[in-house]
């Protein structure tokens, strides 16, 4: 990154122009930007600090790409960062975008790993990093359990927040990483464990900055001088919350959020179950138990090596560089004493009443031939933290970053692509997935590594792909692994609730029901809300009318060769090609 | 209501024609609407049928009107009411009112007393009956505990269903009365009193026919093939849902719907409150309950006179004409042995489990000075039900129409108009809206009735002001009353969230946080969802480009006299002031 001082020495070749703007146009926009929000709020990415070391690696990667590139690490390249204060700041810095046809891509805390980062679907466009400075705990309200929060408030920051001011009775709900925004996770739809797991129902109110700039508050907030903005969600009329979710129709500025009341008492577990094949009468257990609401939360159905990549990398169970056999995963799950599948789960309530549903648990689970429970035990001194240990952390809204640990299972600074469809909660759909997802991974040379986040009717399918993106080929065979599954998928009735930057299009087109009435009626809410086409273009698949169908889309690559994707890497798309491997 | 067989003998002065609209245009319209549905399916509406008797009443209400008018009864008058078959019917009529641009008012069944009815907000338009025909119960997915349902489903039709066909483990949620439509309550964001009493939350996927006649359908319903679509809602990309609730943007056609199952055990239980002033320690003390899910469901705490309501009429416990003292309210309390307030609750679960949570219920709630509790007996041969009979079967998701028994309070075949502002959960809220309801109603010779329904972070305070429809001075006063009620509340910060046709401007105007933001917003969705204004203009103060500021508002009418809606009753406008008394 350069800064803006440095702006007018910067050859214009240099600067990452997006679509229909010229390098003059593109400095005056950030010039006037850096008038709002004070000139050390902008820096200018460059193609200089893109261009690959001798040996073809990228080192110097700015917060504001994807870490995990899949595609060439250009593809998604920011223009620049803009980072605003205050509300007023973004309804100007959108106004501007307007004037200058300038797109805008809003992040808040720059993860998202696995899905992009903070890297804009559309190259060129201005990062606009609503987290940096807009990063405060606006309330906390001990008397309703809510608060409000700016963008920039991370997990550990809320945790925090709440323990350093009294309030240790609130409970957080955070995903399994804790570095990322509450807000921005919401607004992705994100997941944790506690009961307050599914984040967007439990969000409360919220602040957007339209894409004309133009500001709004939604439910209760919308009511001058009321007092339930942050406890009633609905308002009166239309309810809009939802399309700001997985959207580019606004900027989330404040976001309203319940907390858990500390429930009384608190108890994690783990059952361990010893065959592949007991997916099936997993699964058809916990359904009913999680429909029942004797499991109160979202537990999650974990394989073997995820657990074993918790703790190391691969090449410290085995010397196998290939696709671990069954036999294979069967010892490591014995070294690390978990099974091939394992509940993480707890239960959160009084003693007298988490006996109650320890019964039903117990009784429920320890019929499946070969099952285990623990708890987990005080630590000893030097002794290692179990991936039970950790989850208890996790489960409890104790944000902590364990997870990352799984990143590096086939390489040191490995790299993470999500893959994530929806499954009925039942046995038949959880081993369809599992053994249609293990078979693509096999053949494109990748362990499976996931877990089954169990919703109230359905499972979060994590399928957690790991791979070296120094390597063009293994990041070319992730990248295409991914893309068949996401038909193989499709195919059978299955969608994703969440993607990568690079499968947006792709999962879009699956989503078409009736000549895709779905996305073209987000098209026109798009139009009409941003005639301009400057807010995060391409977010979900959704393009404005301006970019539309001019080849930025990326609906399949076929082998990388990105034949659909004309303007995707810009000026430099001709060498992605290039560079890579001919063949698999 | 007159069969469209006769349409041509009828003289074009009698039609209720819509805005822009002739009467042969309206003619034409309604005969290409017959040839979609059937001609028995299309019924006029004529100014001959609105005429009031001799003394001045009208008894020959059809349907498709506000059964309890607050103004004068041919304000909200519809012009047609046609009912489609199934969903391409819908696209098919919708095309239609397009091409002649004659309003459609999409109803389902016809209930939303209190509320106006199923008549139109914009006079002229045509009652779209979606209810009528299309009633089926889809699906019922017993692995799941979901359903999929038309909008002619009614609370008694699906309860019905669930018990003929081997389903009687799914509870289903009502509100208190079981006639109207599962999908029309959950689309009017209403509620009830299991733990899946938040209509809106618990549904999963819809159907929609969009103002242009396009059919779209929410969530996994996106995804063809899928097998997902009633148990993940929401899909990929900006979750619309949302903004189909109270609103006027598609008409729904499905939707899904979560069951709850058995719980395995249930109990109601009331709490009964001695004193009028105990009010802030019950709240105070039930927020703290619900919130940490001790209360697992929204209770209610009712007032003596509704609950009196129930049993019997006002001249049947004092001859006194006079809004009643706090000593005759007493002593009504006693006599049917309730409290001045009164929990109505229920707990759900095993036996131990419902032991548990009755200790801390019952230590809470019986420190409150004179406090009682009661469990429903078994009723024995010729005994009266009582109120807490009654709500048990509510609570129960048993569908009934008890609480139709208290619109009679002040007259035989009374009306109801619900005044229903969001409080926080706290005493002091709730006790300034009671004291500030309680004043207005007085001053304007009305009874408090009302209950508070604890939703999980405030209360739905339901307040229902009874008066009698055929008598214009007691319409006067019950309409300003609440016109003043809904300033007075939003004076303090409080919101409605729900309200007849005749306050939906107001209330629109007063959630008007920077400049009418959310307003605006909702206008501008509007305008491109529907260019031409066909679909429920004015629903919840939002209006199409094409009949804005063109009179048909209605702001405040100040006392009566509709000065801001020149057009609300049509040609008519002028002879209602004319008919009313000149002064309170």
């Amino acid at each position: 990154m350069t800064s803006i001082s440095l702006l007018d020495s910067l050859p214009d070749a240099d600067l990452i122009t997006p679509p229909d703007v010229s390098a003059s146009t593109l400095r005056q926009a950030l010039k006037d930007m850096s008038l709002v929000v004070g000139p050390e709020n902008v820096e200018v990415c460059t193609r200089e600090t893109m261009k690959p070391d001798k040996d073809g690696h990228y080192y110097n990667l700015p917060k504001e790409h994807d870490l995990f590139y899949v595609l060439e690490k250009d593809v998604f390249l920011a223009s620049a960062v803009v980072r605003p204060g205050s509300t007023e700041d973004v309804s100007a810095i959108v106004k501007l975008a307007n004037e200058f046809l300038t797109p805008l891509w809003p992040v808040s805390m720059g993860r998202n790993l696995g899905y992009g980062g903070s890297a804009p679907r559309l190259r060129g466009s201005i990062v606009l990093d609503v987290g940096a400075r807009m990063n405060k705990v606006l309330q906390v309200n001990d008397r309703d359990c809510t608060c409000l929060l700016e963008p920039g408030v991370s997990y550990f920051a809320l945790y925090d927040y709440l323990q350093k001011n009294g309030f240790q009775h609130l409970w957080i709900d955070n995903p399994d990483l804790g570095g990322g925004s509450v807000v921005g996770n919401a607004l992705d739809r994100g997941a944790g464990y506690t009961p307050y797991g599914e984040h967007f129902s439990m969000h409360c109110g919220m602040e957007v900055v339209l894409p004309t700039g133009e500001v709004m508050r939604t439910g209760m907030g919308a009511l001058p001088n009321n007092n339930t903005w942050q406890t009633f969600q609905y308002g009166f009329g239309p309810y809009p919350d939802g399309i700001f979710t997985q959207s580019n129709y606004g900027v989330v500025t404040k976001m309203g959020f319940w907390l858990m009341p500390d429930p009384g008492g608190y108890q994690s577990y783990l059952f361990s179950f010893q065959n592949d094949t007991d997916l099936p009468a997993i699964v058809e257990a916990i359904r009913v138990l999680r429909i029942g609401m004797v499991i109160q939360n979202a537990p999650t159905i974990r394989s073997t090596l995820l657990d074993a990549a918790v703790y190391a990398q691969k090449s410290q169970y085995t010397d196998s560089k290939e696709v671990l056999t069954d036999q294979e995963i069967d010892a490591i799950a014995r070294k690390i004493g978990v099974g091939r599948w394992n509940i993480y789960g707890a239960m959160y309530g009084p003693k007298a009443m988490r006996e109650l549903q320890w019964e039903v648990l117990k009784n429920t689970f320890m019929q499946i031939p070969g099952a285990r429970y623990e708890f987990p035990e005080p630590l000893t001194d030097g002794a290692q933290e179990t991936v039970l240990h950790m989850r208890e952390e996790t489960l409890k809204g104790i944000p902590n970053t364990y997870e990352l640990g799984w990143l590096d299972w086939t390489c040191k600074r490995g790299s993470l692509l999500g893959f994530s469809p929806i499954s009925p909660a039942t046995g038949i759909d959880a081993n369809k997935q599992y053994e249609m997802v293990k078979r693509r991974l096999g053949e494109f040379g990748f362990d499976y590594l996931g877990t089954f986040v169990v919703g109230w009717r359905e499972l979060h399918h994590i399928v957690c792909l790991t791979f070296d993106k120094s390597d063009p080929g293994s990041r070319k065979r992730a990248h295409r692994c991914i893309e068949l599954l996401i038909d193989d998928a499709a195919a059978e009735g299955y969608g994703e609730y969440r993607t990568h930057l690079c499968y947006m299009d792709q999962i879009a087109s699956v989503y078409n029901w009736n000549n895709g009435a779905s996305l073209r009626f987000n098209e026109q809410l798009k139009d009409s809300l941003d005639p301009n086409g400057i807010l995060a273009p391409g977010k979900s698949g959704v393009w404005p009318k301006r970019l539309r169908g001019r080849g930025f889309e990326i609906r399949r690559t076929q082998a990388y060769g990105i034949k659909e994707n004309k303007a995707a890497g810009g000026s430099d798309s001709g060498t992605l090609i290039g560079q890579l491997p001919a063949s698999l």
